[in-house]
């Protein structure tokens, strides 16, 4: 195992958030607020810290899927841990294990939160509170792929174990150059945002913050009803651009290079708006008796569907009081989730193809046993060992969701939240039904629940390999063999 | 399509179907009841249509994997339909999908009923009902294989379609003697549980009619409690032989060979037990304070992690009202399953353990990529092949769950209701929560619903493939085509 190289890559995240830690401090300034000097403190440390770790370069740039994994699990569990710092010494969220939900939450764009009063919060708490999720959105380590030179051939290493997906490919031949194409449309489509909110009469600070939220598909609100104040114009922004969050992409990137066949002929992309019709439509039959119009009903659908689906968890009505139809419809695309390569969680449309297409596939092979033909994904045949990975990754999902569900039900309440919780975290969406649907939050939990649900969140968010490597003691057994190793070389 | 063999096939169905009528004919001459006339003529009239349907030999008696399936799922199609009609001819259920979804959760041994009173039926109603649990439990198929001869070399086929377990195999070089052992096995069980209630002090008729729904893991009770009101002793007899009957047949081959070394060395049993033993565990200590002793405690926990596991839903207690963790636990219970190779449904123990060992050579992929190693169960490899259709099983039970639950919510009943509605039929238990508790019926679920659950009842029963491949149209056409050449022959 290249530890140095670990390392290494540790100490660049923690300068990159030291970095982004001015941006509070900055709105802190504008708004006269004490807490800024926290976030300048915290900054500080954590940038001597990240120089520290940088400060001798790593013996050596190679490095596999296995220290691509591990860097990226401990990237997020240590970006979380600094990221938490603040809320706790302002004194806004003053208990470590409520922080850390809150930063896990932002970081990995779930959107749960344990706060019942956000408006009470700084504005720069806010705005670091949303920032986490536009950082955790695309991803650090993309980030940092993109700005630093960090040599060696396996870079794309890094990218695979943080990036949404069940093939995580290049666009351009170098790594460096996909992740500077994929910042440079996040930042765009960020700032186009922006823009419509501000043309809605939204104050900038907002804009910012709701934008930021919306990029990353985080969720969490600036207000305590989430959205549900903002006029119908905010809502449908809010709705297009979380759809287009939820997009894959290398559709942006055909787009780019005018390659609008190949854009609009992406199947996933297909299935995913197929999906969105499907369930507002579905939705929107439901709820049209309560609504004033059509048009109402349509706005809440196509809002609360875009939210779920693309897993932002922003929310306009309390859909808990909504029939179980849309309820249920809700609970699916949870699951669901958007497509791969975007920001937003879930298991992605492009894993669900993957699977129906085995089923059928399967099917066919009771008619036609000898007939071997390979899953396509459009037109291209799809590689056995992607399947295989797609289905472990089901697999694995459910075994852990159901071990989740087990731990927090020694709590005692019921199961739908129990249930919807660990649905809305491993899937990182944020609000779910019944005690932790949109009108309340996660604060009820007690610590045991929310260290799992902290779990869930960034299993969720790293896909669940990266992170469950962790425990294998094959792992530590290795970073311990190669101490041992050097110490008698160095004798 | 060898369509002669399937005519054949169904032809014999039926003409054991109509044998196997004659015991609640006796049942009524015993009670002196006038149902016993109808359960007569509908006997003669199945036997008749057997006949004309036997009358011709089958052209061909080789057949392949798709003619198991076509048969095996038509052969459980017709079964109901003509198992049903006495109900509706003695009017003790009029109306027909409400007498469907009594027999079909009759022979797929779910035991799920409509009925709220039970005891109301006449005597040999109630054995009818009990004993389609008993020729659904170990398979009508089998029973045909071991009784006459099909010939051809691919009866194995039948045998795989109608079995539970990711890998059917003989346990003798001749079908026809393994369906014969299996059969034997399970009569002698069956016997000795008769005794064993009947030393309880139980009534022969009650006696029959519980060994027979413990015997197919169905859990038709002939009381409006269920087992509630049993003396302990009857209700450690019923525990005891519910899991027994969950243990995979195989164990029982090596104990009658004097195998014994093999029969307590099989991985599945063992973990089988383990998970037994660990959920009684559980429930036991959140119980206790509500029981008078923990003898009683231990009593009814064990009753109920029996009759959930092995998927009879027998229940001795109302286990809607235990707490939250019981009830995941329950839940979790549901979905595993008894062993393959048992009566029992569910997803079963040996799949879970093949999932989990797909999911720990997943993690070791990322630390070893080179090294290529087969999963291992009682140290022989498991091939390929069943990783992978374990693998799409998995998925496919989860996705047709997923429709399942959604179909039921257009009802608008609360989610826990419809979750535990479509996994008690799915996995052939019987009872759920909410709404279809121990105590409760599914008598109050409107006709779609209904469809939908007796379709998953005959999908779980039949492990999913064998019932949704007669929904390929290729399966169709080809029937057709056969038709068509046949023609062509003729002129």
């Amino acid at each position: 195992m290249n530890r140095s190289i670990i390392r290494y890559i540790l100490g660049s995240v923690l300068k990159v958030e030291a970095a982004f830690m001015l941006l509070p401090c900055i709105v802190a300034l504008c708004y006269m607020e004490k807490e800024g000097f926290v976030y300048l403190g915290v900054g500080i440390v954590t940038f001597l810290l990240g120089m520290l770790m940088t400060h001798k370069k790593a013996n050596s740039s190679v490095f596999y899927l296995k220290e691509g994994c591990v860097a990226t699990a401990l990237s997020w569990i240590f970006m979380s841990f600094f990221g938490c710092i603040p809320f706790i010494l302002t004194g806004e969220i003053p208990s470590l294990i409520d922080a850390l939900f809150e930063t896990v939450s932002g970081f990995t764009t779930t959107g749960a939160s344990i706060l019942s009063d956000v408006e009470a919060l700084s504005h720069c708490t806010l705005m670091w509170r949303s920032f986490t999720h536009w950082l955790g959105g695309m991803g650090v380590l993309v980030f940092l792929l993109a700005i630093i030179p960090l040599g060696g051939g396996s870079r794309i290493n890094l990218m695979r174990a943080e990036s949404p997906g069940p093939s995580v490919g290049k666009l351009v031949p170098k790594v460096k150059h996909t992740a500077q194409i994929l910042y440079i449309i996040y930042i765009t489509l960020t700032v186009v945002q922006i823009i419509f909110l501000c043309i809605g009469k939204m104050p900038l600070f907002d804009s910012l913050a709701t934008a930021f939220g919306t990029a990353g598909t985080g969720g969490f609100g600036i207000k305590n009803d989430s959205a549900a104040s903002y006029s119908t114009y905010i809502q449908w922004v809010l709705t297009i651009f979380m759809i287009l969050f939820g997009v894959n992409f290398n559709a942006y990137y055909y787009i780019l290079y005018k390659q609008f066949k190949k854009a609009f002929k992406m199947e996933e992309v297909r299935y995913y708006f197929l999906i969105i019709i499907a369930a507002v439509g579905i939705i929107c039959c439901h709820i049209i008796d309560t609504t004033k119009s059509f048009f109402e009903a349509l706005t809440q659908a196509s809002f609360q569907v875009a939210s779920i689906i693309t897993t932002t968890g922003f929310s306009s009505i309390d859909f808990n009081k909504w029939s179980q139809t849309c309820k249920t419809v809700l609970v699916f695309l949870m699951f669901c989730g958007a497509c791969a390569g975007s920001t937003g969680g879930g298991i992605k449309v492009s894993r669900f193809i993957i699977l129906i297409k085995t089923i059928i596939k399967d099917l066919e092979s009771y008619i036609h046993p000898k007939c071997i033909k390979k899953i396509q994904i459009d037109k291209k045949p799809v590689e056995h060992e992607v399947v295989r990975s797609v289905n472990v990754f089901f697999i694995t999902f459910f075994i852990l969701f159901a071990a989740s569900v087990f731990v927090l039900s020694f709590e005692d309440k019921d199961l739908i939240t129990n249930f919807t919780a660990v649905a809305a975290t491993m899937n990182n969406i944020g609000p779910g039904l019944a005690l932790v649907g949109p009108t309340c939050n996660f604060g009820h939990f007690d610590v045991l629940s929310k260290l799992v649900l902290i779990f869930d969140m960034l299993a969720g968010r790293l896909e669940l390999f990266p992170l469950l490597i962790l425990f294998h003691p094959a792992i530590w057994k290795e970073m311990f063999k190669i101490k041992h190793h050097a110490k008698c070389v160095r004798d």
